[in-house]
Formats: structure tokens, C-alpha cells, sequence
């Protein structure tokens, strides 16, 4: 039977600045959640309520930590020393992580934000600063990286973690795994029917189709659904209605 | 036997700016120290840094949270909401708790710093705010505040914490056991001599003597003495030497 | 003949934080735009686009000073040094002013915002710094603060500069000429018409209606509209045409 | 008769962390200095001091504009969109302009800092965001950059602003006239005597000794001094000493 997570960024209100309003919807949706843990975006009470929210709708909780970057929502690439990298994931995880046990919970995987997930996809030394965070900070914890990232997949399991390979529902694949780039004209997956479809083929192992017509294997164990998109809702129900349709267990990722 | 913690404030560098270089001579001589969590001083190398030493040197480690303050040392009070800083505290004891779990240790105590430590102890809503944030994250955490502030006392014990109250060797207090100002003249204590004398007398549990002359008991478990004063280390070598001389037993807090 | 400018407060967007967004709509209501600096709300890209929106519209530039507190918004009292206070201001205003440059227009007034523009409305050494960081910016520039403060008008005038008494059309006042605290019942005028017949008795130097019942007379040279409560558009478009219809000339302030 | 400015960076204290002690010892041996503008270090309050003793001395002020980031000093290359860098530079401009005015100055010329300016130096469509905003603020300011920079001096003379090329006395050259990395060994000159020697070599517009040996020349208007290194202030009377010595005028940049 074939068995997928669902995960999806949360928590990336700051201060009076609230985006990401249909998260309990979403938080029907999916089985875990990544929180934002203050540095590209959230800060303390929001980490508050997120957390307590997640925790409410069963969902499972992971870091989601960033560059320091709040102007620039922790997209730009930043060419930061490795062992300062280590020590603001350590920073980031052990805050987001008092929420989870201030609501009696935990903490279960941990996916890096923006730049520095693009960045660690291919940097060796990166992969290697967040994974050393993670597995110095609890050695249960999953790591969540690009399904398409061996230097993300030795950089976790060179450090004892489980790696959970992450594809993307709504976005369109080149030929060897990686994503088309947002800056190209079909990077992103047309409608919910569509994306809906790729969900149950990657959620079964099967290959999905790439941009240049070639099938691609993509070794996922988690779905990312975007919460941040006009229509972000719609789109993650009938991804989810599809996979459940589909006979495909929908769980967070364990250790 | 008499017997005394004795802390000091540490960590406060700040990316190129380095202060506090007589750490390491400072953590011979005392038995806790306060890790500031990056909200008033430090960054994530800095905590990890000083984390390191001070588990090294087989000294407790604390948290030293504070408003959010980079500009003002954290030193300016704040009309912040309650709830927002127990988020604020929970998130910066999560923070310094990674890296004590990273290094093979664990967090002992908290004090809170600077204007948030000065506000607590008269605001009751808010020293209750930290005690919450305390004792959500962990109950075998000690609660550090000013041994004459029956406000945090009441907060920690309420939340079901132990309280430890802290005196300083150095600072002059007024009759009714609070510290005379640093505004006024005589708020500090001349010289090593009369600082060490007055932590002798705090630490077998005897009254000092007021700026007015009156005699002043104060209930304090811990001494804080200075790191970033001119002098600093003599003083605290004058305080610690004094103490040992006199037979009182420096140890760390503990529940 | 009636005359009075109509300010609104604008460019607090952030990074990826929208808000705002019927700050077009409000550009043609208005006559001057208080522009975040950067300090509570803004940053130099909204700015840049904030100050090129107004002067397209003919919509006069002021700049909107805050206490750093990007995560408070500007409305958490922070007791800051007055020699600080003045610095952080004249930072701001340079900053601001850099854009009206830049653009082909210049900085018209000053509204100190939030926390800080409450405190200086009470605190003479507040006042006197945001004076004179306005006086040795520019001594042409407008300062606005609240119409009932006697300490605001003073501190201007004392450094040379042109006070601007403000007035609300949508907050009731108490007898004294101050607000009604926005935590008790009241404090907000009901709806777009009777802030409308409000904002056009202060237009006319008529007295308002206190809470108490009694009459006020406010000495005001601008109406404040709020841009981030729901409906504002359609409340400020009231007030405007009320303003028209009732025959007061509205004009950006000058010295 | 062979003339140079020299220059230095300055006001990179913030906060409490205290930096440059020795400026006033600096600013006699300099003729411009570069303030830092708040985003890699200092505050506004140091600005206003570093602007006040810098007019004292009759030193030429210029701003020193760098990316948002206080914890790297602003020597992490950051990806930012050229547009958020025209704004933040602008912002920068305009802040520090501001002292100069409150305090009967102006502002004479402008110099990017640590990773923007290496970014510039090679990055095209960065050096024109950084000029535009020079240009946009006020076309008589100055533009430093590195003399053996064809890509910094493009774009400041496209957007019609006179170039100053900087050259360094104690940063060792290579043959293509860029400077050796401070990885590696020899990137700094030895000692007072060479770097000063080196200096008087630029001011007569000779070549220097590149780093395998053979003569590079360099178009330096500006030697630029270091002011944060153990030494700095006998290094820079050293290399003051020798460009007087030698009849070399030193002297402010003006357009």
C-alpha cells in the first residue's frame, strides 16, 4: 500500500504582518508541518500559536529554519560560513522545539527555507552544517530535502538521520530530478487536476513526467504543498482528495 | 557550612564585536553562568562558543533572556504584552537549551536580563509571564531574580519553580534591600576588599549594611558578580578568594 | 474659507509583508502620506514605491518616524535616551527625505508614529528631541503631532518650526482634548457618516462632541485617516467628500 | 606635484559594542572618511558622533553603504535584486547625509562596503544599481571603488559621476591588478616601512610590485587605510609620514 507524507510551510505571519490565514484549513490537509522559526519569517508568539495549532489538528511538527533574512523572506543566497550555518540551525531548532514541549509535544523532521534549502541541495559543506545541527540537536529527527539531492541524502545519512526526499505536487521536473527553474515559463504545474495527478504518481513511486517529455523517478517520501499561492487551499483538496482516492496513506514521516 | 551559586553574564559578543574576552578566567571563578540568547547580545556561534567553555569548566549553564534589543543592550524597558514575552522567553531558552543538549549538557537556571530582570520585578503580570515560559519549557529550571523582589519570588513559586535570589557583592543596597541606582553616587561598591566583604556576609546568610547605615538581610542563593566592568576579573578573583577563605562552599544552583 | 490637509499614513509594507494595498485608492483622498523609515514598518523598496505613488499624485511627502520595533509596529513605549531618540529621527528623516530627492520632490512635514508620537505628546524631553532632529534636518519642515498637546506645540515652536495640530475623524475625544483610549468602548466613531460630520466640524475650527457630552475645541491643521482598518477607503472617501461638499479646501500643509 | 585623498572607514561601533577607538588619532592622518550607515555596523547615534568629529577635524565625509547585515559586517555576499540595492543604497545615502546637514556638512563621496563592493567590482548590473543611487541622491557625489575595477568604473561614469579608483598601501597586488586574496599568504604587506613605501609609489602614479614580481599600475584618486587592524594607527602615521615626506599633497576627492 503505497504511503506518503504531506507537508506544507507554516507560521510565516510576523509581528502585524499576517499572511498564511487559511492555515487551519490546510492543517485539515496535511500531516506535517513546517514552522518558520523567526529568521526569514515568524517570531515568537506566532511560533506560539502555530505550534499549538499543528499540535490540535494531529499534524506532526518540523523546523523549518533559514538564513537570518526577514527583508528578503530568507530567499537570497548568503555566502555564510558552514559552522555559523551549523549554529544558527542549532539556534533555530532548539527554539521552534521549546514551543512542541511547552505544548506536550515534539519535534519530528526538520526542512531547511528557501536559499539555504537550495543552496544545501548542492553544497556539500552546507548539507553537511545543517545535517551536523540537526543529529547534534536529537538524532531522531528526519531531514527533509530535495528527493533529487544526493549531496542532501549523504549529508543526512553521513550524520545518522533519515533522509525524507521532498517532491513538489505543483511544480514540473527537468529530466534529471531537478525543478524548472520559477524564472522559466512552465515551472509551475497548471491546476489542481494536474497537480493532483502527479501527487498520486510520485505518492506510488511512479515516475512523473519531465518538461522535456522523459520520465523522471523522483525517491520521495513526503509531498510539499504550498500555502503561500492564490488558490493554495483548492489546490492542496484536490491533491489530497486525489491521494485518498488513490488508496494512498497519507502519515507524517518517523523515524 | 555556608553556602553560596555564583554567577556571571556571558557571551554578550556580537558578530565582529567582541566583548567579554576575560570569559575564560572568569568561568574559573564562578559556578553559573548566563548565556545572553541573541535578543539583547550573542548569535548562535557566540552561545555556542561560550556554551562549549563554560561546560568545559564545569560551569551551570543558564539562560539570560531579554527583550528583544540589539540597539539598547536590552537595557530599555518595553510596554510588550505578557503573552508576547513568554513567547519571547520560551523561544530564547529553547534556543540556548540546543546548544547545552548539543555540547552534553543541560540548562540549569534562567535569569532574565537587563530592563525585562528591572520590570519583573515589580510588574507582577510580567514576572509571571517569564515564570510561564520557565516552567512550560522545564520545572527543574531555577528561577533567578532579585532576592528582595517578593514579586518574582512569588511568580516562580507560583508556577511551582524554585526560586533562587540573587544579591550582588558590588552594588550598594538601600534599606529596604533594592539597589541604590546607577544614577546616584554610591550606587557601586568602592573597592575588592569591601566587595568580597559584603559577598562573605551575603553568603553566611548576615544582613549588610545599607547606604543609610540600617542593616539590610537579604535571602539570596547566588551572588552576581561583573564581567564587563573595568577590573572585572580582579574583582570577582578578590570576591571568590574571599569566599573560599571563609569556608563557604560555591556550587551551583539546583533544584 | 475652510481650509485643512488630510494625512494618512503609509509604506508600511515589508519584504514580503503586504499591506496597504488600496494605498492608490487612498492617494487621491489625501492630501499629505506620513512614509514609514524603515524603523516600525517599511523598507527602502516600499519607500522607493510608496514616495513615487504620492508624488505622481501630488500628495505631499512627510516622513513617519518610529522607535525601532519592526516586531511591535512602533506602538511598543520603549524609554529610550532623548539624545538617542533625536539620532534615530534624523536618521529616518534623512532617509526618507533621499527618496523625495530622488524622485524630484522633497520632505513637506514629520509625524513621529505610534508609541513614539504618544510618549512625546506627554514627555517634554521626548518632544524636544524629535524637534530638534526636524530643526536640524530642515527648520521648513511641518511638525504634526496632536492637536491637544501642548508639550508637541511647544517643543516645535521652541526649535523654530511650524506646529500642526492633529485631528481624528473616526476617534472620539474626551473632554480634555485628548483620545479616548483605544481599550475602552467608544474610542472608535461608529461609521463613515458621523466621522465625516466629525472630521468637517474640525475642518470649520467647530468644537466636536466629547464623550462626556460636553464640547471640545481642537486646534487642528490636519485630519488623520486611517489606511489599514477594514472599510477605510470608503471612510476616508466620506470624510472627503464631506470635505468637498461642505466646502473646505483641502491642502497640504506648508510653512 | 602628485596628490591623493586618503581614506579610511569609520563609525563601526554599535550599540555598546565599542570599535575604532583610535578615530580621533585616524581622522588626523586621513582626509576622507567613510561612516558606516547602520546596515553592517553602526547605529545612528554613532553616526552623529563619527560625522561630528570627522567635520571637526576637516575631514571629508562620505557614506559607506553595504547590505543588511549587522551579523556578518556585511561581508557575506548576499543575492539581492539589484533594484533592493539601489533602494538600500539610497536609504543609506540619505541617513547619513542627514548628519552631515544637521551638523553644517555635506556628504563629498560614497563607498560601498566589504561584500558589496566586491560584488560590484566585477557584477555589472550591481555597480549600476550602486551608481544610479549615487546619481539619483546627488550627481556631485564621488564614486570609490577599486581602481583596477573597469566594471565599477563604467558604471559610475554612465551615470555621469566622477570615479575615484582606491588602491590599498598594505594589501599586496596581483599582476592583474586586483587585489591578493586574504586567504592566502601575503595578502598583507609586512610592515609600516613597506606600506608606506607602497603609498608613496600610488601617489606618484608609479607601479607597484604585483605579488610574482612584475609592475602593475594603478589609477588610484584615493589610498584607502585600515583602521580595525592591531597597528592601525602607527601603520597609517607611517604611510601619512612618507606621503608627506615625499611632497605628495594630501588632500579630499571633489568633483
Amino acid at each position: 500500500m503505497a504511503r506518503i507524507d504531506v507537508n506544507c510551510d507554516m507560521g510565516e505571519s510576523f509581528g502585524v504582518y499576517d499572511i498564511g490565514t487559511d492555515e487551519e484549513a490546510l492543517l485539515e490537509l496535511v500531516s506535517s508541518a513546517n514552522v518558520a522559526c523567526g529568521f526569514h519569517a515568524g517570531d515568537p508568539s506566532v511560533i506560539d500559536r502555530t505550534v499549538s495549532l499543528a499540535l490540535r489538528a494531529g499534524v506532526a511538527i518540523g523546523a523549518h529554519p533559514s538564513y537570518y533574512d526577514l527583508r528578503g523572506f530568507g530567499r537570497r543566497a548568503i555566502t555564510a560560513d558552514p559552522s555559523e550555518v551549523e549554529a544558527d540551525v542549532l539556534y533555530q531548532l532548539g527554539a521552534v522545539a521549546a514551543f512542541a514541549r511547552a505544548h506536550g509535544g515534539r519535534l519530528a523532521h526538520v526542512k531547511p527555507h528557501g536559499a539555504l534549502y537550495n543552496q544545501a541541495a548542492t553544497d556539500e559543506a552546507l548539507a553537511q552544517a545543517v545535517a551536523r545541527a540537526v543529529a547534534r540537536f536529537d538524532p531522531n529527527l528526519v531531514f527533509v530535502g530535495l528527493a533529487s539531492s544526493p549531496v542532501m541524502r549523504r549529508a543526512a545519512e553521513s550524520q545518522g538521520l533519515r533522509f525524507a526526499g521532498e517532491a513538489f505536487a505543483d511544480r514540473r521536473y527537468e529530466a534529471d530530478g531537478t525543478l524548472v527553474s520559477r524564472r522559466e515559463a512552465g515551472a509551475l504545474i497548471g491546476g489542481p487536476a494536474e497537480a493532483a495527478a502527479q501527487a498520486v504518481r510520485i505518492a506510488r513511486g511512479h515516475a512523473v513526467v519531465a518538461r522535456d517529455g522523459s520520465s523522471v523517478a523522483l525517491d520521495a517520501a513526503t509531498l510539499c504543498l504550498h500555502g503561500d499561492t492564490p488558490g493554495a487551499v483548492a489546490n492542496a483538496r484536490a491533491v489530497r482528495e486525489a491521494l485518498d482516492a488513490a488508496g494512498v496513506v497519507v502519515r507524517a514521516l518517523a523515524r
